[in-house]
């Protein structure tokens, strides 16, 4: 037998509903704020990831699914999405277009090679958004806001929003030359990949795991004491902004986010609802000035975030919530006799072109069994024809609600169905 | 500058809401039809495919996307989505739910090494159904009648359905048999690919585009003439039912599928609208009992058919259908002035909250701009707030429709446009 490949798995009828509920969900929230859907291909050319990810991140060093075509091409199964949407933009020059910023959102599979476990898949979904073309501290607010919004609107409450500032370049070098010499005297002190990293990206000694406990840590100087005056008042601005909309969130100096690119707004929602496991964010983005002209395009501010699907299910499951999903069937025909079997292939099909949930039995079942079937399928109604019925030329429709029972002739049978099907929404 | 990969494409806005629509209305149908989504991995352990695709056909041997992970497992890119979907109905052991049989559709990216040409991408999309535990013909026909539905409920009208059948394994046997007995002599006057089909698979010579002309074509043994009994009252049933269900059809006894898994019912259906190009094909199916086998499951019956979204969206436009997809925008929110400016941020926030579609400036544009980016993004209502209209607590909302223009007290804002798009939808 071969099985799904580790760190991948399938989402079978029961599970689907749930994805197309919130996947549903988050392009209805996403038109209401104005993007629009963006869909790249599931791989690209691998050094899209090396300049648009960082050489130096985790991500673009362990985890990427690099691989040959047939033409010898260094293809790359996209580990995230900004670097494609990006891509993307630079490539159809989207930045010529009237409409500015660029508002775009994504829903698809990512992958990455890490070690799976619960909440952290090889192969995982994410929804995001990526606004281009703007560097007013309004469209940072909008896009937390928009990001907040998805978890509300189905139903989330344990929601934790952290931001932070990693500031404009000259911040960004001021605070590094600073962690560097703050960090030098421990050197030897730190794990192997935070030597590296403090010659590479110093930053992101701070976000390390094994570290986390050294004392130098706590008393590492924060970026916010290194902001210049623009980054400070950009700042200030998106947070006055988060306040004018009523969004609560804290301000971590910590917060620096695992890529490259990130500068100015920081930000990451957490869960933190009992029991919701060690993986406790959400989702989280940022802005990423500059990375539109590392990948060939012109000079263009823009920020986004990205969530984790499974983790937003997980997040719904330790909250308890339901979501609204109709798993009911509008009918079942249950068809005696073989005149009275070839006319319901053709009903059937009549039905189900005017638009009613219908299905039949295809295994030549008995009628109890069928009526089984039925009720495991939650027909609303379920429509008998035997070759009785059909010399008088009637239907029986069973109402499976209340046990209520009409005999209809056949050509009423669909406006009949339409009108108890309308009355039971109504 | 980074690009797509060859064969690849981005699908932007404007060109997003059609995919979308299309997928919708899909998985609209097939809830009509009561099958049920399901999704797989992206890859699969490769040997899924060599068993389960065929190891003789071209997608095996010459167009997959097949490589090592950094476990050392091979894994391939899915070139076509039955074989994973019969790998998650065999892993899951669904055959044992009591509902069957079980009614399946999927709908994503599939990949295939080919060279790239109008209507064929390296990565392409395609929805399909599967049918599994079902031997029954009505089922053939509830497949054949969703796969045209789907394209007759997007408008198409010039659609050919040709079915044929493969027969059972004797039936199949014997045809093979007549087959290599027709061509034997005619060996060395065939193409290199045929005469190596002659020998592994001689059903996929009557397929070739090379030796399509060659004087042995037309006078081959048809499949047709070797049907035993049970197969062909089989294929007799099926063409009753499509009859019952009013489905016109041609019987192509050439048809024979390019797998090599499929017996008795195979069908394409085709566009023949003027100036669709070289491939015609929208779509193709049949039945494959034996597969289920053939992955490690019971013996169960299936029967599925895959259409190309690529495809059909050519159809589309070769029929001059226009989908009717809504791309206007219901408010656009004017702030003239900081004080009105930082209202606005909160009122967006709330209208958004309340479900309206509303956008904003982001680039601190002049007021004749912002009005002309509303137009731009066609919206309905162009609300208007200065630190004027700020201070007497109102906003001007001007119908961008009749020109039409009203002064609404802040706080009323909300309710007034939810009652003005009710009106407008009534």
């Amino acid at each position: 037998m071969i099985n799904a490949p580790r760190g991948t798995q399938d989402l079978l009828p029961g599970v689907t509903e749930q994805w197309q509920y919130v996947e549903e969900k988050f392009k209805e929230l996403c038109r209401t704020y104005n993007y629009h859907e963006v869909r790249t291909p599931i791989f690209e050319h691998t050094e899209l990831f090396q300049r648009g990810v960082g050489d130096t991140t985790d991500i673009v060093q362990k985890e990427m699914y690099t691989f040959k075509d047939r033409g010898e091409r260094s293809l790359t199964l996209r580990p995230e999405g900004t670097a494609s949407v990006v891509r993307a933009f630079v490539q159809h020059k989207l930045f010529g277009q009237a409409s500015q910023p660029t508002k775009l959102y994504y829903a698809g599979p990512m992958f990455r090679y890490e070690r799976p476990q619960q909440g952290r898949m090889r192969q995982f979904v994410q929804f995001g958004v990526e606004a281009l073309g703007s560097a007013d501290p309004a469209i940072d607010a909008e896009v937390i806001s928009l990001a907040m919004y998805v978890y509300q609107q189905l139903g989330l409450r344990s929601l934790k929003l952290v931001i932070n500032s990693l500031g404009d370049n000259q911040s960004r070098t001021d605070h590094r030359n600073a962690l560097i010499a703050h960090f030098a005297p421990h050197r030897e002190e730190l794990c192997q990949d935070c030597q590296l990293r403090l010659d590479q990206n110093p930053l992101r000694v701070l976000d390390c795991k094994k570290d986390k406990d050294h004392p130098a840590m706590a008393t590492a100087p924060s970026i916010l004491d290194y902001l210049n005056e623009e980054s400070h008042s950009y700042f200030e601005q998106v947070k006055t902004y988060l306040d004018q909309m009523g969004i609560a969130y804290v301000v971590d100096k910590n917060l620096v986010r695992g890529l490259d690119y990130y500068n100015h707004t920081a930000f990451e929602i957490m869960s933190d609802a009992e029991g919701f496991g060690a993986i406790t964010t959400l989702s989280g983005g940022g802005r990423y000035n500059g990375l539109v002209e590392d990948l060939g395009g012109p000079e263009t501010p823009g920020i986004g975030f990205a969530l984790s699907v499974e983790r937003l299910l997980m997040a719904l499951e330790a909250e308890n919530i339901n979501l609204p999903i109709d798993t009911s069937l509008d009918c079942y025909f249950i068809a005696m006799g073989e005149k009275a079997e070839q006319k319901a292939i053709e009903l059937v099909y009549q039905m189900r072109k005017a638009g009613i949930q219908v299905d039949k039995d295809y295994q030549a079942k008995k009628f109890k069994a069928q009526f089984k079937a039925a009720d495991r399928l939650k027909a609303k109604y379920v429509l008998v024809l035997g070759d009785n019925e059909l010399a008088e030329n009637i239907i029986n429709v069973k109402n499976m609600e209340n046990g209520e029972q009409e005999s209809v002739e056949i050509d009423q049978v669909i406006p009949y169905i339409e009108q108890l099907l309308q009355r039971g929404q109504g």
